[in-house]
């Protein structure tokens, strides 16, 4: 079977792979107190443009999400996202958990807009039982979002000043953005990032780490203290620098964005394909993640060799599924997939 | 440098990394849903002779207790530890995090007994304003202690019995498990622990892996669902075959159990040499943990080669310390050590 | 100005007025171990028809709605409602800050159906991520709901068998319980309720008590240890007699059910009146709140006389409002009201 | 039976009672909006010579803990008292409920001192791995302590300017403030409270209210948005102005302040009995808590017409009782004690 399920199917990346093996009897200090997550910290904050920015390794998004979270908000504050945000379908209520209320209001292609987050406050705080209804103080967005589309540089921009108009928090989910900064058409960087968020994490779980996310936070109120909420929440690695020595060998060389443009080129490779067979999408995405939605016959034969996710049933006869490229991903594999595609819808 | 300091400096055993490494570009299904976990929790069950034991992987020591005694507590209900307990001065209130306070009574070289479980239980449910005062639902200890003893199986057993009397659940933090299983004179094994313990974890951040706790659940009321308490706090790894394939390797030839040995020796060379140099020592360790008493000038001596870590200080001119051996730890440097050792005080 | 905004304006029924002041001087055991809510709780008992059940008095909706849900539920369960339920909308998420997600579906003149709970249930089961999304639970309703509508006994006996079908508690918050009793077409009767249901409340802040909320228990996972919660969550009251007190006012000749029938005799009267002049209704309750959609400049003269609440625009010109009768209502006003509204709209 | 176990087991003074039933019929606003509340709250202001000091009212103790608690800290600090502090002890884990650690060091006849603040900061911060222990943030002080105790000026003085000097708060319960007021020998008042603390609260419970703690916040820190976190714990009254006007009554002509001095004028004149008698103290309280060791055949006969609490034992034949006068005891009461005591011991 070929995996296009999702991109996590792997270990990790070859050159991380190796520089694990070469530092893997090198004695450090614990807890991320080593020099390599120095020197990653020191390369984010490099290509953040941001010299103040501070920087703290975390094993998975869920841990990442949580932990910021709960550093940001007082007791009656919410996070405020989209319906489809990874924090409110699928993390067991992780961010409940720590007491936090999810508020949502619906989303489009995967995004907000800030006029949501303007009403949705404006309506909180004029509703005449302002102190009955959960405070949204966090605006929690993810780019790429779980549909696989981006933010512009413009909605994001539009979205961090209405933030900070109004005195919430921007927190963008950047499991994915490698896959996001290097897709086609994208126009934000890592310092556009940098400086309208208030925080924000490089994911490396899903672009060629074996696990880690480097969360970067630039308010300083949520950045004091923020290793004490790691270790509390059980996220601080006995032997962080194992994070430390795979973002600097991600990101020394670029390898993270070059790995990420891979997977992108195979995506547009095959979405470009399916376009020419008038295969609609459920969502316009243009990253790693394509939402096809395809005959149920046609998805019974393309199952016999391929493993793709289930997204939702359409009408009777067809349904929207998921197909994801990775770092990992082989370029012969999309080649035979396109041929199949061909052959079956052609 | 030469690092004592503790058990977690390097990465991980040579056929940890090797497996890892070779079955890096294998895909397999996420979240610990994979045949590596399933082979480890297979192989576990094995070695505690109990096909019932629910085995899952959790990366890290304090994550693991947090989501063991979440899962075991009603809100009211507290877990009962020594003092010295982990989780009530190491790990930034995770457990408290979580909603329940953290009971203790004094330790004696680390440990509790049964009586003081007994008393405390008895204390509480005769107090005249029970449901005022938090319910002891829990017994948290550790084996290794913090200060590197072992439980006996006869107060081990004392301690089941008194905890299933009286409706509490017991608790083995296994962080060092492998180095309290191979040392000298320990008279309990893994089976004894697995029909002693409700639920208990063998170490591997501290014995030869990169990071990774096995939880083994032998109490129904705790397995329960366990796997969404795993994903609600953050510790469901995406790549969770890592901590499988981990598992395996050390286990499979018994080799988690031949590098505690190795650590185990070493420590007891180290404790011989102290002895025979009438060094007395803060508590009777039998493990990879010693901690002597030595005068301020020696140890200044010794810290211009060596790493250890500080304890307490014992009078105005001795500081008790700590010197850890571990699956990695060197032959020659232990050698060195005692030489020096006899130099200095012989 | 005569309010009709909400039923409690005003403190409590002279009858328990009376009682507390009889009582006043006397000295009893605290925290509600006294004779008097002894005496309350086995009226309780007798009117539900259930020696077996367990009855604590609590100050307040909200502490009640927290400290079952809290006392019910598992760390990674949810409780499922309707989108309009007082804990999802109205108490700064409450039952979050306990560590757990309120779940809704789409209410139907504010309640919601067996089929959405079984829906629910079923969707999160095989979903394919059921570990990733949290576990329903726990059904909250309220009766009367939010919008004074009232479950008859087909569809409290439909959603209880659901739940127990899928092993979900079914809560009922009585906040209005009286109110809905005491309905022209209820035909739920207390021993239906306690029949039907894990937990439900007998409110006693909005139908003549000054405060209290009598929690009747009828399944023991709930009951055990509910003191403990009680206490844990800041709800025990050092005069906890007060509510006995109260309770037994109300219950002992019926007075709860009597003036709660005058509150509805009232409301039933107003909407004849807004019937007989064409206006339409937001949803057609038959308790003591009713939701008129009244012309803007209709309500600017009524708001000359009369305090009511706002619920919601309707289009340019009309709006919903509320309007409540309570036990403690003057038929005078009403008829006045009755009167004001012939004038403005005959 | 005559009482002296607590000072919570009669109902309230006469005058609250009166002015609860003079304004009962009365429609005011809700949550605590009315203008009892405003006008409680603005004597208490005066009392404190204060303008700008926020004051709430809450139900009882344990909430106006918690809530203050939870207001006050962030995820990863805890708040530090006395081993004996009530919410250490007797809240049934309240304060963990909320995801906080109570620490503790040991009391001094129910007090701490700026030098064990001072201490137990300073090793939290130097002590190498800081952040894998809880932040001390907060310090619990009780005034009157549980054990009938008082702070003197220059000791709050001293503890205000540590916690102040080191970044903490200092936050009073005053749930028996009124007889620490009003004792003799006492050299603090409200004005200096005010000054001194971040945060107090005036108890009416046990101080002639029905229920009621008056909570006093300075620190605008801990007073923002403090009406959610009183909501969100269940602590908003619907009738709020019951609370607003009890304390209204009880403040208005210095009630408050009368009745507790009544409750100090009979424990001095039990006290100073006790004391002419050779009667050994457990700890010399000069409030309306007095803890006589006597031996146990005097209790005996003591128990046959005096219902009191037990504290401790001493030794075999010596138990530490607690006897408490509160605003409700009668002179006579007290006198027959005094002439019993003298027969049995004299």
């Amino acid at each position: 079977m070929i995996y296009f399920n999702n991109d996590y199917s792997e270990g990790c990346h070859e050159k991380v792979l190796a520089r694990l093996t070469k530092t893997n009897m090198e004695q450090t200090l614990g807890y991320g107190e080593d020099e390599y997550c120095a020197a990653a910290a020191e390369l984010i904050r490099k290509k953040c443009g941001r010299e103040d920015a501070a920087v703290h390794f975390l094993v998975g998004g869920t841990q990442a999400n949580l932990t910021v979270i709960d550093a940001a908000l007082r007791p009656h504050q919410g996070a405020l996202g989209p319906d489809t945000a990874h924090i409110n379908v699928h993390e067991t209520g992780a961010v409940e958990a720590t007491g936090h209320k999810v508020l949502w209001v619906p989303h489009q292609d995967g995004k907000i807009t800030a006029g949501q987050v303007a009403q949705t406050v404006h309506a909180h705080r004029t509703n005449g039982a302002t102190e009955h209804t959960v405070q949204p103080k966090l605006v929690y967005i993810s780019n790429p979002t779980e549909l696989g589309t981006l933010y512009s540089l413009a909605e994001l921009e539009a979205l961090s000043n209405t933030c900070h108009e109004l005195g919430l928090y921007l927190f963008m989910d950047g499991a994915r953005l490698g896959y996001g900064l290097a897709a086609k058409g994208n126009d934000v960087t890592l310092p556009d990032i940098a400086r309208l968020c208030d925080v924000f994490y490089i994911g490396g779980t899903k672009v060629g780490a074996l696990f880690g996310e480097a969360v970067v936070i630039m308010n300083p109120a949520i950045a004091e203290d923020f290793r004490y909420l790691i270790k509390q929440h059980g996220g601080m690695l006995a032997k962080g620098r194992l994070l430390g020595v795979q973002f600097q060998a991600l990101l020394e060389d670029d390898l993270y964005f070059e790995i990420a443009a891979h997977a992108d080129r195979l995506a547009d490779r095959l979405r470009e394909k399916l376009r020419s067979l008038h295969v609609p999408f459920l969502v316009e995405s243009t990253t790693n993640q394509l939402f096809p939605i395809l005959p149920d016959g046609v998805l019974e034969r393309l199952s016999e060799t391929y493993v793709f996710c289930e997204q939702e049933r359409v009408d009777e006869t067809h349904r929207a599924v998921r197909f994801c490229t990775s770092w990992a991903t082989k370029e012969e594999n999309v080649e035979q997939l396109c041929a199949d595609l061909q052959r079956l819808l052609g």
